[in-house]
């Protein structure tokens, strides 16, 4: 076990994914982790393409984080070359970051727009859609091999299975991920995904190993009830919820990992309010409900 | 395999779940399949107790109709005795309406109230909840058993696992059912909740048998893409969503299933339009798309 506590007093494994605190730029989310004594963060490419990437990745190394993932590659189900290309783009950023692991969100039936529906001839063949996806990882993962960087297939709630990803469960990611070595290719749990799931116990305890075996994230967050109007922002700050912590953090710790922690949160009212405060509940939370 | 078309025309499995049109009453919902010439109707216990038990059994009965199902039981998770009591009472309507089978929505986390969130003091114990299910089942089954009732427990897509039931996927559904006689707890196959499930064509098979084995109903409906705001009303007319649903519905006639085929859509735009103008597009669409 690692300490619950750094040096600066603050959580040692918790991890501030940007997108949380979306308000802050770059340097204002790197500065804010510095502030709170928060030792990694969780990077978006868009935001981290704004400032720059190697300017991001020297900022990152000069304040001392480690970069716990980069969000996100994938959007790979219509097996087209663009998306290939886009996704070894994001290989060669998480390398230039050392970033612990690429997400992928592996994408949705083909011609279903996220949030927005299906265009004229998009594909209802949901088998087709993840075959692509397998297709896809065989050419990414020895390109992310040959750069040391890990891929981590994030399992999406089964509610953005049409438009975001038809990788739905933890088994899944895991059957996805067999035949590809365990440093190419790894697994996000993240609570919010994987709560409701009567098999997530037994598929933590099947991804586990020597440094986590296949678990490459663990991303915390609660899932709210009702769910908003957008369902894509029924991420809510650890305790606003209904999920119960507390067995999910033993069984990927009983898994064998000890990597960050992650905090994503897309929620209005989340990033509506002051950063600086959204850090300080989250560290609150975490030593809570995670630590 | 059976006919595809009835005397009068119809689709011969085709049944309509009176919840598709809202508005009609028990009386209005009969005379309207009979003027369609379905041979089937799910029934809602709260409109039959509207127009009376008796009396609307007697007038399914008068008008030649199969009730392919009553919605609903369930809500089981508490473990109190005022909800066994209620599903005694759901297990004697079915009897008395002749249904094949009393649907259970086994209910959610205990004091998550549907659609409005959780209550002060409510549980996020989401494995003692499931207990309280199969502890109540293993009440509920014989009782039902000496009426000749079968319960369908039907896995809700997991979006509603926290307030409206904890089971989730076929195979949690089935592994409950395992310990029960197949002519006292079947399980529902729902379009709607289940087309996302990497496991789904496994599970439909491992349901089958001889009259169908495990499977009580088959129900069809889209699902939309986006959600609307209240994810209660993300069903669709077939067709209007993103379900492929040829090989579902070959996976449930290949589990030996020859029973109803019920469409059950809760949708605000179905709900406002003309009911008769409903049931003529379910018709068209159910020979296009399942049939």
């Amino acid at each position: 076990m690692t300490a619950v506590a750094n040096a600066a007093g603050a959580p040692a494994r918790l991890s501030l994914n940007q997108w949380t605190t979306r308000r802050w730029s770059v340097p204002e989310a790197v500065d804010g982790c510095a502030r709170h004594g928060l030792e990694a963060i969780g990077l978006w490419r868009e935001p981290v393409a704004e400032h720059g990437l190697a300017a991001t990745a020297k900022l990152v190394r000069d304040a001392g984080l480690r970069v716990s993932s980069l969000c996100r590659g994938g959007f790979l189900t219509a097996g087209d070359q663009a998306a290939l290309d886009d996704n070894r783009r994001a290989i060669d950023e998480t390398a230039e970051l050392s970033a612990a692991a690429l997400v992928l969100v592996v994408g949705g039936l083909p011609g279903v727009v996220p949030g927005e529906g299906p265009r004229a001839g998009f594909s209802r063949d949901l088998a087709e859609a993840r075959e692509r996806v397998a297709e896809a990882l065989a050419v990414l993962a020895p390109y992310a091999g040959e750069r040391g960087v890990r891929l981590a297939l994030e399992p999406l709630h089964p509610m953005y299975c049409a438009d975001r990803a038809v990788l739905s469960t933890l088994a899944q990611a895991l059957d996805l991920a067999d035949p590809h070595p365990t440093e190419q290719v790894g697994v996000v749990v993240d609570t919010f995904h994987v709560w409701w799931d009567p098999e997530v116990f037994r598929q933590i305890a099947r991804a586990g190993g020597p440094d986590g075996g296949r678990i490459a994230s663990y991303q915390v967050c609660d899932f709210l009830a009702p769910l908003p109007a957008d369902v894509l922002l029924g991420r809510g700050m650890m305790g606003d919820g209904v999920i119960d912590f507390a067995p999910l953090t033993a069984a990927v710790a009983a898994a064998g990992y000890t990597g960050d922690i992650e905090v994503e949160i897309f929620n209005a009212d989340v990033w509506a309010a002051d950063p600086d405060q959204v850090v300080t509940t989250m560290k609150q939370r975490y030593l809570d409900l995670i630590a």
